[in-house]
């Protein structure tokens, strides 16, 4: 079912929203005449016309029992920002030129994560594609694009996004986007879309006037949960399994990084985890090439993984955080915080077995136990880094693993990620030991939520006991800050070290014994004084 | 790990709780003299003293921080009532003459739901004991008590108790339940107890001064959600199954029957339910005979039962609502509130076939889809009934379907019942056709609270659109109403009909195709306008 706007061409637009709890529901099109055209109620809550003289670029908004207008929840542009209207696409306007383009399989990936808006200098779409051959001369061949669904301003991690068939329109919007796709296709790099269902940012949420997408029943540390188990969860589910649908079909996204699945509440007989890894399942039937659903779980749950005859939820893969804490510590003999939980070598041997480090052990930290045991699990099952955009940007000065440990640190971190039996990911710039930071930022038009995301940044750090003063994320400063200096991979020991990462992912591309991730013939070798591992 | 007080003999106790927020925990003797003893702090949070001079009977409480005093979270008893001291019992002061009960499969059981209070003139468990001859002559071989925590006054169903170690004093208490079912295993029949994990009453309830066994992360219709995921949660479990374990160990009870599982709110990798399945399994390992764990869920989620291995809880049986809403609308052509989800002849034979009739389907009443399917499941995986606690006394007037239906529709819901391949369960009277009223009665004490159940009662009927006046919950007529009139199942009409179900039960009992609870050899035919099934 298509939700939002929908361009059937000649002129001709379908309306289709969600909102079971209006009498009246009416599409206002704003230009390029103002007309206010009501939509006909049919099953479920679900408003909708079929409206002619109307053309892409036409701008929107539902009016919701005569008075209230708002921008559509599934609105697939927002040419002025999260309040502004919503624009009528037409998606057959892009011509695509990846039809060569096969995918590849996940457990070739080499992922490369990067924040668009930091990047590059420009913090745009367009600007990625000039920097795709230095990313394909180093081997790499999946990006993964943090989340560009519209959120407030212009500086944002993507996180705070509350239109999820939006596109930013700051770093390029609809067209942006599917130029880049279509240029990484052409480059042989696959795209992965970082997308979040758990939540929705705290401005410009305008969910709550249509229908009942949230409940009171969970608590997040967003407030009401994402309604995905109460009453209505069906329509509230089929909003979100249609967003991943569109990611795959209207923009050949390769795979979907689910953000924070543990914060999807959700106590049903059937979850939406799983009925979303079904609807990828079936899609992957009628495609040449198969997509795949990455989650990020903070529970160590293996049903994360398992196949849904097992009563799993059938996800290709997730992030194994686990994997990080556990070389990040040995590596910087950090301690605090989460980190309390880690610190041996046996640990990291551990997790190059089986990814998992608590399999159900006692976290102090947590001050439970945590995890269960990955069973049937291959190493494509787990993605695993040494830096990402939360190691990096939660820490309270957003300092990279270059700012913690030496040069030669630096490379062994290299070689354990890229030869680990595991789907590697480098964050961007890590590969020339990038030194500027990646801090936490925002653009929000609110003081009050300016206020209160200071406040809660601080509150962050609390259990960490770093004491210096907190960046101020609203900032222009942190944002400017954090974004790369390219030229530093191509000299210095910045070349030395993008050299090395080079070398690394060539020689796992051409070992079939590090290309094969298969876990059960991982042997490892400890000596713990010496923190030696031996793979 | 033993919890509250445990008597060790020669006038020596050792004393056990947990309490990691608190600096100082003292155990206060009350009698035969006043002494304050304090304990020494052990492990994750646990406080701990054996002490010598305390005979059984002594009362006492904790002095918490040196001055606020509670009583025992675990307190085996609490003979002045949820607000007064704790007991020391002395356990090995009964006399077990049971020796001879080798327990019954779960598949054999035909079960009798009883409320104490209710059941007999005296509202003992002594006074069970004189009815058990009648029971067994009826062909009872299971009788399921409604819960006997102790909670505030005299009147409760049960699911208000806050001592869940506690055996409510007005019933008889620690002896008086002892005494029950020793009696009960020399006559063949299995107890089954009803426990509460998912909430505690709203008076009484002293665990809040103790530790953090709630959070605020989960909304119940009680308040906070028992903390069974979150920090410090490893405690809060080991009091569950520990509790578990004592009624198996020291009451002798078969099984248990487990209140709401679906209000436990469990996101982690290791569900509780599922520790609590491998705790009875462990348990298991070292009897004679297996004891049994009994879901109540309203989730239709086969995970209950499914085997650890398989990702489940490994539950032996779950309640089957679902049988229920399909006969009774059936009887009835009652489709108000929930039983707007049922009524098709169809339905129930779905059922028959599978225990639930939701699995997955649109639930118009849920508004949303409900269930999986039961896989790999036998029919001593659902415990059916056409009255129960629930059904009887949630309705406005606590009306029995022998005020619902006529005699012949009666009898046809016995035989549906009795015939089916899943474990019968009878609800107290239901074999005479008791007409008494099951209605919902409590005794507390805080006129608030008093105000706030009467008020929530009345909020209860809305969507059934029962429009008499809600009876008062808190009058001790709605109580004295509720007592059945054994008597009648001797004469007239009641004869009758108990000598149906006695027919009916020794003929369960003979064949083996309705001794045999193999599902997959259930063949059934419906004809719909007539709404005749056969099996």
């Amino acid at each position: 079912m298509k939700l939002g706007s929908h361009y059937l061409g000649h002129e001709t637009c379908q309306f289709r929203v969600w909102s079971p709890t209006r009498k009246q529901v009416s599409v206002h099109l704003l230009s390029p005449e103002d007309r206010l055209v009501p939509l006909t109620q049919g099953k479920n809550g679900y408003w909708e016309a079929t409206i002619e003289g109307v053309s892409p670029g036409t701008y929107y908004q539902y009016q919701l029992d005569g008075d209230l207008e708002r921008p559509d929840p599934a609105s697939h542009s927002q040419p002025k920002g999260v309040h502004g209207p919503s624009e009528v696409i037409d998606h057959s306007a892009f011509i695509w030129q990846d039809e060569a383009w096969q995918g590849l399989p996940l457990s070739q990936y080499v992922i490369y994560e990067l924040h668009v808006g930091t990047f590059t200098p420009e913090g745009t779409f367009d600007a990625i594609i000039d920097r795709l051959p230095d990313l394909v001369d180093l081997g790499i061949n999946a990006i993964e694009i943090m989340p560009v669904a519209q959120f407030p301003g212009s500086r944002n991690w993507g996180y705070d996004g509350t239109f999820i068939y939006g596109v930013q329109n700051s770093y390029g919007g609809v067209e942006g986007l599917k130029k880049l796709v279509n240029a990484c296709h052409q480059a042989g790099v696959a795209v992965i879309l970082d997308v979040v269902y758990n939540h929705f940012g705290p401005e410009g949420n305008y969910l709550w006037a249509y229908a009942p997408y949230f409940t009171d029943r969970y608590k997040t540390p967003w407030g009401d949960a994402v309604n995905f188990d109460q009453a209505d969860s069906n329509e509230v589910r089929e909003f979100f399994i249609q967003n991943t649908l569109y990611w795959l079909e209207t923009y050949h996204i390769d795979a979907l990084r689910l953000d924070a699945v543990h914060a999807i509440y959700d106590l049903s007989a059937q979850p939406f985890l799983q009925q979303l890894g079904a609807a990828v399942e079936r899609f992957n039937e009628s495609t040449v090439y198969p997509r795949y659903l990455i989650a990020e779980s903070d529970l160590n749950d293996v049903r994360v993984l398992q196949s849904r005859e097992d009563g799993g939820f059938g996800h290709a893969s997730q992030w194994c955080d686990d994997f990080h804490h556990g070389l990040h510590t040995i590596l910087t003999g950090e301690n605090s915080g989460y980190y309390c939980d880690f610190g041996s070598i046996e640990q990291l041997a551990k997790s190059f077995k089986q990814g998992y480090i608590y399999t159900g052990e006692y976290s102090p930290h947590r001050r439970r136990n945590h995890g269960n045991i990955p069973k049937n699990t291959t190493g494509e099952n787990f993605v695993v880094c040494i830096q990402n955009h939360d190691q990096i940007g939660n820490r309270l000065l957003g300092d990279r693993l270059s700012q913690l440990v030496n040069f030669e640190r630096l490379k062994l971190a290299a070689a354990t990620v890229l030869l680990s039996p595991f789907v590697p990911m480098l964050f961007m710039g890590e590969e020339y030991g990038e030194k500027a930071p990646f801090q936490y930022f925002v653009s929000h038009s609110d003081p009050g939520l300016i206020e209160g995301v200071r406040k809660g940044r601080a509150e962050e750090f609390k259990s960490f006991g770093w004491e210096n003063e907190v960046p101020d994320p609203q900032g222009e400063t942190v944002f400017e800050q954090s974004k790369l200096h390219w030229e530093q991979g191509f000299t210095g020991a910045g070349k030395v070290l993008r050299s090395l990462y080079k070398t690394l992912i060539e020689l796992r591309k051409q070992k079939p014994a590090l290309s094969r991730l298969d876990l059960s013939s991982v042997q490892i070798l400890t000596a713990s004084p010496q923190k030696v591992l031996s793979v």
